[in-house]
């Protein structure tokens, strides 16, 4: 193949892929999809199994054609997967296609089917930018949520080392430990572990609600803190946008206050020189 | 009727429409109304029945006489349907004069009713701001709902996969799955849940933890969301009056300098014509 | 006594008022008199009950005389009632002068000794600016609690009808049917409800869920509403300061170019009469 | 020892005090401290109790060591308890030192191997900062927390007046009942304590219904505070570093406003000069 026909073969593909009706297309087999998924989850359907397997293979090719298309629109190779969303599509495609046998890895398969319902968020723009503005919020948590976990494991060893005789199915070591304190943190049913602990200890009271304050006042700073960052990028944003407007403005005011005191010297400079010359 | 008469009837009904008194008394109705619904669900006014009917029918027609007259009042038909209110209130009106006999319908009857509280919102201006406010909020609420259920959905599937077997009360489909879900959203009982699951699958916290924060994560943003999309449109129209103020005050300065320019440049010609006739 | 003597004890009373000592022991005997309320509450402490009373009587006369001298301070009578909080700490004075005698009214004696401890409020400054940014919210508020109100009225008729003979104790009326509602709002053992209508009406978790949605959804907007508010005067109040900033640089900018026109005129005018001169 | 070998040891400490692996290291060894701390809470870990309490002796000595070694790059012993920080470590660092002997120091021994956790905040930059922010928001925090506490203690006073009789579990006296108060904040089974109450007081709905209101919206005013106070700090920040942007800018105009003021009067001058002359 010369490299002309090369050219237009994936000008044909580029146009397919940004073609509305294809885009209306894929996102209908993946809704397709994902309702066949759930459709799994009932019981009565296991006689629709060879109809629903048949399916599901129309399905695999389907999104392996559309793969390879969106791949051979590209230039190169390469550029398909810089971007994150292509790479995440790759991997859900190519994983769908090995083979399933034994009993193990069926469910793996399924849960993998599962996840096609999120290539949903890469084909639908708004969820997209939904999508990216919870990435960009993820690294200010990571932080939060270590210090979060931080003031858990502290709790969390306190506890083991002061209620493990009372209940060890709360208590019994700092694993369980956490995940009791996660449980308080959403108020599920604290005040039954707490009752239990204030019997051999009155004063663990201290403990849950100090836990209690503790872990709502980082979570309500976690939040101001997104809010607050998230608000300084976009009144950023929004500064560099309108400093066309009044910025603009005063720059073409000193601009005029410059012509004017140009004007003067000139004016000046006539003014003196008619005074040497009378 | 002859066309002056008719237009003497119709700033009649305006009167009417925009009178106060009229006004409360509508209100008065509402509320009434609104009494009577739930003066029905008390047992012991069924011997009241009759005479609760007897007001039933009697709000019905004032109804209907309010929405005449405020149809009335329009010049033509078609400008009372333009108003989302006004269709919600004769919806609401005309479904109301549709007879019931049996008593399947009696129920609808019932409901309908109910709803003629909402009339109320349409009635208080301050209520109806705060609702427009609400719905300018939806399209937005829109794609964050279609994201969450998206994560319900996988959660879902990867519950009923997973738990199916251990109680089918809670996994038995992806339906019972995403309701389960929705339940472990609100913190309700959600350990009893998740320590059922543990027994079998130990690892099963991890489920359940990420799910809460995920689906906290996702409701953070939304309300985040709504909040910058609501200030931005505040300081936009707030920076559209305010224009007046600051960028005024730029342009008559911008004006007074071209002036002084223009002045300077008949000077300047002044000059240089003395220059030359001297 | 004379005008000059009244006018000289006015100045004392209105000295003792406003000294620092006399301020701290109002409220350590404020701080007193609400330790005294919680020892009431020990059934231990019954024996001490003679002591107890004694000094309840002390404070009694104490605040007595304190609110005489803060009355005598002022030049009217009716000055000091034009406080809110003036007529609140004499309300709650006088109405523990009432002589309790039958065992019916030492109840309502009890509970009035108990809004003593709000007379801290009034006290100090921080806590009176946090009440005064309460009580600035609660107009805003009470539209908000309006609607609210309305969603759960009709939700409570709704429920009243559709699940009255499941469970009266949950959906007798709808007055019990709007308690029901609330508990529902702050999702206490919600399910619990829920599973049981689901046997009867399948579909009605659709009931609850949007009834979830909804009153999370209003509460979200009245935060926001609220935050909004109190923003926007903040930044009103802001920019009026700020105005004596940059809006006084900008009247300073004009009035200097104002001066620059006049002083053209002024050397315009002197080249025109040296042009006809000439 | 002379001066200048004190200055060249003092040079030594600081620099690996500031090595970027000195720092690496001392973060591993606290989270392998951290590690060390919840294996303990494992009953399984018995039989390598030896070998942790020989861990626990190294990291301890590791501390010591590490602690003088800042110590030391001080220039004087004052400065070094000048941060916070620094106290905090060092407190942490000398209580382990005590000698553990009889079994019930034991627990305050382990307790205070389990705060070293926090040593890992006082390394991390960014967890630092987060400790600062919350730090910051303290002092109002607590002016919010006393109104909050003198909010629960009115009614705790008044729900143990009213319910001590029906359930002393939940109601004997004040701490008692501000407790279960605390717990109804949290929407813990409250209507259960809600309908026990309502069997002998039928209208002690309002009770619970206005503490879950008045307790929520203080919450709310609380959150809206510190949002407000940490914006206003920011935004304060933020232009104070825009004001050197178009402050600027007008500054300059302001200059060449005052600088053809300053020409046209030299202009002026020269033009009446010759008037005078001619």
């Amino acid at each position: 193949m010369d490299k002309q026909g090369l050219y237009q073969w994936q000008q044909g593909f580029l146009k397919l892929r940004s073609n509305k009706i294809f885009e209306t297309v894929v996102i209908a087999i993946i809704v397709l999809s994902a309702l066949m998924v759930g459709a799994k989850t009932y019981e009565e359907t296991s006689r629709f199994t060879p109809i629903l397997n048949l399916l599901d293979w129309a399905v695999t090719i389907f999104f392996l054609v559309e793969i390879l298309i969106r791949l051979m629109a590209e230039r190169r190779f390469r550029d398909f997967f810089k971007s994150g969303w292509n790479i995440f599509d790759f991997i859900i495609v190519v994983a769908s296609l090995i083979p399933v046998e034994n009993s193990e890895t069926v469910l793996i398969a399924r849960l993998l089917r599962v996840f096609r319902v999120m290539r949903l968020v890469s084909m639908v723009p708004e969820l997209r930018m939904l999508m990216n503005a919870l990435l960009k919020a993820l690294p200010r948590m990571g932080y939060v949520a270590l210090f979060m976990f931080i003031i858990f494991y502290i709790y969390g060893a306190v506890g083991s080392f002061l209620f493990h005789d009372i209940n060890p199915f709360y208590w019994d070591n700092i694993a369980i430990s956490v995940l009791t304190l996660f449980r308080i943190a959403t108020f599920e049913s604290w005040t039954q572990i707490m009752y239990e602990t204030m019997e051999v200890h009155p004063w663990s009271w201290i403990y849950y609600v100090s836990f209690i304050f503790l872990s709502a006042f980082i979570f309500l700073n976690m939040m101001i803190g997104i809010v607050l960052e998230t608000m300084q990028k976009e009144s950023a944003a929004h500064e560099l946008e309108q400093g066309e407007g009044e910025a603009a403005d005063i720059k073409a005011l000193r601009q005029g206050v410059d012509d004017v005191q140009a004007q003067l010297r000139r004016m000046e400079g006539l003014l003196q020189d008619r005074e040497k010359s009378s």
